[in-house]
């Protein structure tokens, strides 16, 4: 079985000397998490994942969910103890407002830490998860009632939240749904419809849960423009705000899907259920945006921390499995065979994750900085900067760490060759897992049209043009530095190829939008790898700086920072050239065959 | 579900109108499949694939095999009925000595069909394929008694094969394995040993199973020089040679895998069982060879069946699922939305996987043609030539078919949203059964190794060196040709890069093998670009020719070929050169790290 722990020293690492998260500290929240608070705090969220969550991955996997006939879902056994624990700690409020009972730390501490619980156990994780985004869309969008009534309960954990937008006939297309709302005399509707793909539908972890549902209400506008968000609890709340008659929701049956089985993917029938509109009429989409972004963030950090788990795995059987010589002669004479982790292919799958994972962290950490900023800056500015960061990059992080995270899953298991296939090992789990995470909260193709087609020409192409001059500011500065040089080249190329990709954009897209299309995908791969080289960027020039001024007893970790850096710009930043020669053959051969030719 | 049609009019365009198989009629076999019978054998072929073999592959994947407490095995209640139609078909004998009750009919032929039947059910083609490789090492390496003896019932498929070879401590490095032969005074041998990861070791389709054991006989060198193959029955043979008494051979107990569950692969325990030697003593590595690398190919071609279904699954669903509208305006204005193959990421996926399948599909036939020259031709110089080309090919087919098997089922699912990570949907089995074509029979990173290590400087690089002369040929006979000028351009580059990349190779890898080692999964992923792209090359001229000449209402057959490997082109080439630079950036970032860095 795997064993997991949480990369902390890295964590810190990307935090204290890669982002400066010290200089933060007059930003609300900042204050009370001080850098030994911080260092604490993730110390303590490392213990949990590795003692109490990871445990219940396996088996939680082999369990999965069951469906009654009273159609209550029961979870795997072992859940609901580490939940518990986890909603005790105060993990599910780390960063929820302190007036409903949240600690108002920084989103960024959450995201660090959110990643060791999901590399511990994703599906259970995507429990409080939902909840993440139902907070985010009450505290946007709530009147005060509304958060009084339903926060506290939510940023404890003992009421779950989850979100209703896919219906069997519309995924991607929302203008598309039918779920219907029907107004009652007091204020609330009258919900019915069919919702499917709902994750943590139906459970036996909290006393109640509380839909937010998308649903037309009657004689709105046909399309996206008559869409209203609604909160629909499964219990509806008593006179003392308690759950009390069941609402006209249930779970009609629960999907049998390639993984996450521990979590229950439901099939949800509203009859006729009493519902609560959350924001204005007719704005659900825009709400329901609310949650997204932030969730799509959050399955970004699913990507990595699915990397790094079964990275974590590979490496361990890579040092223990004895198989073969090194090329360059036996490294292991005394055992019948050397280590595999010896042979270069196998350091080849190794280091391809060790250096992605260390550079999506960064990534990951980076914008949750950005998220932070954009919400507690007293500066409208530095709010508006920091804000337009984040809105580029969800789609980048969404995308492009996602697909790393399963192609990486993969790769882990192949270092187990036959073994990987077997699934005592858990590594067909990360996997099975790791594949969800290109689909929901917007396939992977939708994020790169998001990229493509509204975040680049967003404000002017303000935001864009703020990262590549970042960039450009970086290379610049560091391009005389000896030591920097070899590593800003490489980047320098990269960022190139992606403003060439831009304006090829720029004067082809227009015309013949499906040029933009075409390309979009690619453009959000060579988007990542520039974003993950500039983070590479800035992890070496700060190893640099500390080994010039004395890293004492930790100078391996940061020569390794060097290696694993170099490794980054050999072998993945290469790709940026074959995105950007695809990216300019435009959408021609890609669309003139009719439909009947495939 | 998936509705597979297999591909029958595109095999036949590869066949006579690219690889000109009718220009081989002198060979022994071909004779007997004239054009005519050709497409008979074809059609028949697809017509059980589809109408029998398919229809038991989700069936076989939810009821997976059994193993009982008597040690039984049962497989999925479909499977006998349509194995028994196979084999009553001839199937499994096509290409088989017609002495031992074959059709002597070329392998190619084979090949072709096998493409039908794994795309149809890979599990249940998993047995037949077994026995292939069974009676390949009968016939290479049997005595004319064995032969009489064992290869009429594997020939009709009363009776299966297996390949015993992994251990529990040893998969790829042999020269551990522990298996112990002991000799009888009759001249047998009684073996013990436990052999795990092997397909169909036990199950109830047939009457016998023929087990193929690598074993160390009592004194033999230790490592790889001292094993030796044995024949090793289930039941052992009675005066009539029918199966008697039952041998000392048991299924212990059976895997539980990511995929192909309607394959038995079971953990095999060998308490003193009788077995007969197979070719030389010491000699079993070589003898297992024989198998292997026909073996090879057959789970390269299994990364083309199941891209090919993973397809045809995709394609009929964009054609069908209604979700937005076309960027450049609505193609379905009467429906509520455009079916999603408007979309140019969908198409992208879709182009990107027929593109590949057809070059997939060539590469195989044109090796498997090769094969069938290399053991059927009268002039030793072409059978030379064949041969060469069969050994090169072998890790390219293998590695890159099965790697682009698996993304293509990944990329298809993707095509489903959400709908593809529900099991009902048979997309995620394609993934889960893909997956394994990667690591057995010599994972991946093997292939690689193979190919560099080993097939490059064979005989002085000699079929190295053909390939580079054909494709170099090919490039400049087609330069001046303005139709073919924009293909031949790109896949010359691509030769370019792929001659550099060797050239790199023989420059940093004898003094330092590390260099190799770390160049290997990207100089094998290089060389099947350009193996691939110069399929594309023949295809592309053979449909200008029948263009030319007139190809009547089949003429957007050919039109559509000029699109798709213009595509291919575009769209997969590119990534030779970023193969080039990563392999020219040597090993040592690669292996600077110690072990402990992981």
């Amino acid at each position: 079985m795997p064993s997991y722990r949480a990369p902390v020293a890295d964590t810190l690492f990307v935090l204290r000397e890669v982002l400066g998260y010290d200089r933060h500290s007059n930003l609300p929240g900042f204050s009370d998490a001080s850098p030994d608070v911080l260092e604490a705090i993730l110390a303590e969220g490392a213990k949990l994942a590795e003692n109490v969550i990871q445990p219940t991955n396996r088996t939680g996997d082999i369990e999965g969910c069951a469906r009654h006939d009273d159609a209550s879902v029961t979870t795997p056994a072992a859940f609901k103890e580490a939940y518990g624990q986890y909603c005790e700690g105060g993990w599910l409020g780390l960063a929820a407002p302190v007036e409903y009972g949240g600690q108002g730390l920084p989103y960024t501490i959450h995201s660090a830490v959110t990643e060791y619980m999901v590399s511990a156990n994703m599906a259970l994780m995507m429990y409080p998860g939902l909840t993440q985004g139902a907070i985010a869309a009450l505290v946007a969008h709530g009147t005060d009632e509304q958060k009084d009534t339903w926060l506290p309960r939510l940023v404890e954990g003992s009421w779950t939240g989850t979100m209703n937008l896919t219906e069997p006939h519309c995924g991607t297309d929302l203008g598309l749904l039918r779920t219907k709302a029907v107004p009652n005399s007091d204020g609330s509707y009258r919900i019915s419809g069919q919702k499917i793909f709902i994750s943590a539908g139906e459970h036996d972890l909290s006393a109640n849960i509380v839909h937010l549902v998308l649903a037309r209400i009657e004689g709105a506008p046909a399309g996206t423009k008559g869409i209203s968000l609604f909160i629909v609890p499964k219990f509806l709340l008593d006179a003392n705000s308690l759950p009390g008659k069941r609402n006209g929701v249930s779970c009609g049956s629960i999907e049998e899907k390639m993984g996450i089985h521990g979590n229950a993917t439901c099939v949800m029938n509203y009859d006729d259920a009493i519902g609560y509109l959350l924001g204005e009429e007719n704005g659900g989409l825009k709400a329901m945006f609310t949650m997204m972004n932030e969730a799509r963030l959050g399955v970004g950090l699913q990507g990595l921390a699915l990397s790094e788990a079964a990275y974590q795995a590979a490496t361990a059987y890579a040092k223990e499995r004895l198989q073969g010589r090194s090329l360059s002669g036996p490294k292991a004479p005394d055992k019948p065979a050397d280590p595999i982790i010896v042979h270069p292919d196998i350091r080849r799958n190794l280091m391809t994750m060790k250096a992605f994972n260390e550079a999506g962290r960064a990534l990951v950490l980076w914008t949750a900085l950005n998220s932070d900023i954009s919400h507690r800056a007293d500066d409208e500015d530095q709010r508006q900067a920091a804000g337009d960061y984040v809105g580029l990059m969800t789609p980048v992080v969404k995308g492009m760490l996602t697909d790393k995270g399963f192609e990486h899953a993969v790769m882990a298991q192949q270092v187990f060759g036959g073994h990987g296939y077997i699934e005592e090992h858990g590594m067909s789990q990360f996997v099975r897992d790791a594949r969800i995470a290109m689909i929901y909260e917007g396939a992977n193709g939708i994020q790169a049209l998001d990229l493509v087609g509204r975040k680049l020409a967003l404000d002017g192409g303000r935001a864009l043009q703020a990262f590549f001059k970042e960039v450009g500011d970086f290379c610049e500065e560091n391009r005389a530095d000896e030591e920097m040089a070899p590593y800003t080249k490489t980047l320098k190329k990269g960022l190139n190829d992606l403003q060439a990709a831009t304006m090829w954009l720029m004067q082809n897209a227009m015309a013949k939008p499906d040029n933009a299309g075409a390309a979009s995908t690619d453009y959000l791969h060579l988007f990542g790898l520039v974003a993950l080289g500039y983070m590479w960027g800035r992890m070496v020039r700060a190893a640099h700086d500390k080994l010039a001024n004395g890293a004492g007893d930790n100078a391996a970790f940061y020569e390794h920072k060097l290696v694993t850096g170099r490794y980054f710009m050999e072998r993945a930043m290469p790709e940026t050239g074959a995105h950007l020669a695809r990216i300019s053959t435009g959408a021609d051969a890609m669309m003139a065959l009719p439909a009947e030719a495939f």
